[in-house]
């Protein structure tokens, strides 16, 4: 196996550094602090790859030897996205939304050293048993979900417990499309 | 959330102790040493099933008030199925044939307890992306996946890298169908 080039990671996700170093990446953390703001006019497939382009942009130092890595997940239900949930009464509603149907989860990564620049997008649908408002308070105040897109971790209780189904990449869902990474990081 | 009930669990894969720790269940272990015979003629989600009660009958002590838990895994492509590999060469072959198609993932689980039982399965489809010769031998020498039906853990390297596509339950593949024995378990 060719030896994995050095990344930049931008990503304050424990997700994405777990699913990175469990791959193998040799990585550094870096820290970037970019506005979140988006049209909701937009595809999602746009809006999670114009969110990480914007993280990537806001990185000034010069990437000569490393590749910096930036992400965005969101997760895209009934026409609209559902961000990280403000409260306890928002987590609720956004799970009572998700539940007994199916929602998807789109990641755009941006990859980028001073000669240039790719983005690209992986989409997995996940479709959630129903669950009772017992099962969602539960979850709420045993998980606190409030760093999460959507007001769940695929990889916890909620994932083992309410998701039926999952259609496409299963770390995806988590925050980082690890197989098309792999791929899209090998041609860049 | 009600108080799950107390399960015995007869297996010896720790992915499947780790899945139900992680879900909240309280579990004991236990030893069960059943035969693995199975009739090729049969189909895969009847292999699965029947494995799993051909260990729960080989439990032979009194089970009055908990639930024993045994399940078995199976991965199925051009019409048979893949064991465990004996050797490098076998686990070679598997990975061989797995790649850059669809194979089909099964585990059928028992319950049962001294007034009844019950047996249900989950299937799920797995599809990898074509692997190079490095690929494969880089992850037999860096994994020893000899304790894996099918040669590969979905939540190992392979699972990271290879796997481009879940249609199904995640943890199934990893050899427990957690959110559909969440739901057979409150029916039982």
């Amino acid at each position: 196996m060719n030896k994995t080039p050095h990344l930049l990671l931008a990503s304050k996700s424990p997700r994405r550094q777990q699913i990175l170093h469990d791959a193998g990446f040799d990585f550094d953390f870096v820290e970037i602090d970019a506005p979140e703001d988006f049209s909701s006019h937009l595809l999602p497939s746009k809006i999670c790859e114009l969110l990480a382009i914007q993280k990537s942009e806001h990185y000034l130092l010069p990437i000569k030897t490393s590749i910096l890595v930036t992400a965005d997940t969101i997760v895209y239900v009934n026409g609209k996205v559902l961000n990280k949930p403000n409260d306890r009464n928002e987590a609720f509603a956004m799970l009572t939304e998700l539940s007994g149907i199916t929602h998807k989860v789109y990641t755009g990564v941006c990859l980028r050293n001073d000669t240039k620049k790719h983005v690209f997008h992986d989409c997995t649908a996940v479709t959630f048993y129903p669950l009772t408002a017992d099962q969602i308070c539960y979850y709420i105040d045993t998980f606190d979900p409030y760093d999460k897109a959507g007001s769940y971790g695929v990889q916890d209780w909620m994932g083992y417990v309410g998701v039926k189904n999952i259609d496409g990449c299963f770390y995806n869902v988590m925050g980082f499309p690890m197989a098309k990474f792999y791929r899209e990081l090998s041609a860049f």
